[in-house]
């Protein structure tokens, strides 16, 4: 069966509805939404509303704290530690984005650390918030659960470390890097199982170290980093920066939230925000970056490749192209969205 | 031939010697040697006394300001813009990192950037500056030869944009992270040629996006990025950070430094420093620190592979072999370091 399209501001309507269903306060579930449902804007679909019927597993397991109260613990003009109390992840981003950019405001740049958090879902999301403000930002987070080794080894002690990177441009789109440090994402290798297809090598490999191609036996082997040993580096430091500096869980402490409902994940991020006017003025590093990027983008292609993209321009696309045409919803899906709805006496809202 | 050891000291006096020789100030010359012998005892001979002979070229060519006014020319608190004055890279690179520490030590975390600057040599040396005032840091900057082209592209608008990352542990060497974001370096692609070995299939592409093994025709191909399209991402904003924001040198503008001896570069460099204090107390993270990593030295091996190693493991364990055993030295580069050392009048000193 084809996705069926659904338009945004339903679901994200019907989102909130469910949040505020189950206990979520009303503010919280209207955050919550709108940040899942920018995901979908994006074309990250497994960061959208997908998650819906997940986190609200979490809720009726009793694994997130609804009424968190969200604490600044330590301070400093450019720093803060947040404690998000176990609420939702995506209300502590929020909290946590909108006080980097403050701060960034004021003193040029500000780094905040998470511990006590949740699954917030898109990287690039959050980093796009202080674009409209002329800023860069960062995100990174320790990914909630452990689908990757060291280097060499066989342990399950590593995540999907993500790193997103948001820098504004002129007349051009914002360039917006969201990759995961692991060549696919978990996700992508269920989407393969979904779908009975056979995964390339180089996505994942088995204890042996050989190409594991199953997508039904993914659990048996390990995701592999991007440029092998590198990727795996750059995963342990993002975990150590976003995990362990913040108190927050990293290797044998991540819990596995496709797994245990229950226990508290103790998630940490790391969001960093700074003004490119400390460097050169605004308007002209503006002009650059829109004439770097066309030189980037109007560069000769491969024969029978292209069109050259920049970091970003696919999900660029896929706002206008989503909120035109709608939310793609697999039957999967929306066989989980039904029931959630049924359950929580939401169907009308749904179904419009 | 094998390569012959030399002792540190002696090349480090050696650097030194030459530099001021040709007419670099005596404080320069020996910052400029002490970071390059630095790359050498991490290992990173790529870096090292190696780029003595074609350092020495620039200067003759007259492509350096040898008596720069390396100038703060923005300033915050947390910030500042360095312009090098087309210095030798390691010498403003060495003022920027104090700078840095300083500004850290007192505000928390500091972002520099360099413009008019030049080759700087190892990231993971000025990485690690910080490491024994307890603090992270940062470092990337716009590599000084674009032999890479954007993703599905075939134009070389991009380089081998680095990024090194140094957190500090208690007893555990602190992780140093120091990678290109291409797959390998274009100094291993010449060491290939020179060895007379094919490359594996991944690290170089031709125009029509076939492996391209054969190292002698690497001018003919492109260097890979790591992660594909992700690692181009990477790369694309590395070199939006630390060219385009520091109103530096970064796609058609960078001068091939292998090619072009007189033109000013106008390098930029990324660096940022932070006090990981900010977040939690100093031992209790630097204690977490050594449990991660010992928790992920100690786990279990890939049959027949190992150790497992974390980031800047190798680049520890080389810097005391190195000291012990001395600088190994290939036959080409001994050739050049003779010849130089002979037109300068010190063969004495390279010979001890």
């Amino acid at each position: 069966m084809a996705d069926i399209r659904f338009p945004v501001e339903r679901l994200q309507t019907f989102i909130q509805a469910a949040f505020a269903a189950q206990g979520v306060p009303g503010e919280h579930a209207r955050t919550a939404a709108l940040r899942m449902i920018e995901s979908d804007l994006r074309g990250m679909g497994a960061h959208g509303i997908l998650r819906l019927p997940p986190y609200s597993r979490r809720i009726r397991e009793g694994g997130y704290n609804l009424n968190p109260r969200i604490k600044v613990t330590r301070e400093t003009p450019v720093s803060a530690l947040v404690d998000g109390d176990n609420g939702l992840g995506q209300v502590v981003m929020t909290f946590v984005a909108g006080l980097a950019i403050k701060k960034a405001r004021e003193s040029g740049m500000c780094w905040v650390g998470t511990h006590h958090d949740n699954h917030a879902g898109c990287g690039g999301v959050y980093a796009s918030l202080p674009l409209k403000h002329d800023m860069i930002a960062m995100y990174s987070t320790v990914a909630n659960a452990n689908h990757m080794a060291p280097w060499n080894g066989v342990d399950r002690l590593l995540s999907t470390n993500p790193l997103a990177i948001a820098i504004p441009a002129g007349e051009e789109p914002a360039v917006v890097l969201d990759i995961a440090t692991t060549v696919v994402s978990y996700g992508r290798i269920k989407l393969a199982a979904q779908r009975g297809e056979t995964m390339p090598a180089g996505w994942m490999i088995d204890p042996k170290g050989e190409p594991l191609t199953d997508p039904n036996r993914s659990d048996e082997g390990f995701l592999l980093p991007i440029g092998g040993y590198k990727g795996y580096g750059l995963n342990f430091i993002l975990g150590a920066l976003a995990g362990v500096m913040n108190g927050a869980a990293f290797g044998s402490a991540v819990i596995d939230f496709n797994k245990d409902f229950k226990s508290t994940t103790n998630t940490g991020h790391l969001y960093f925000v700074m003004r490119p006017d400390l460097f050169r003025d605004l308007k002209a590093f503006k002009e650059e970056m829109d004439f770097r990027i066309r030189e980037i983008r109007n560069s000769t292609p491969m024969e029978g490749k292209g069109p050259i993209l920049l970091p970003g321009e696919l999900e660029h696309r896929s706002m206008k192209e989503v909120r035109e045409k709608g939310v793609p919803i697999n039957e999967t899906l929306l066989k989980q969205l039904r029931e959630l709805a049924a359950s929580l006496k939401l169907a009308d809202r749904l179904e419009g």
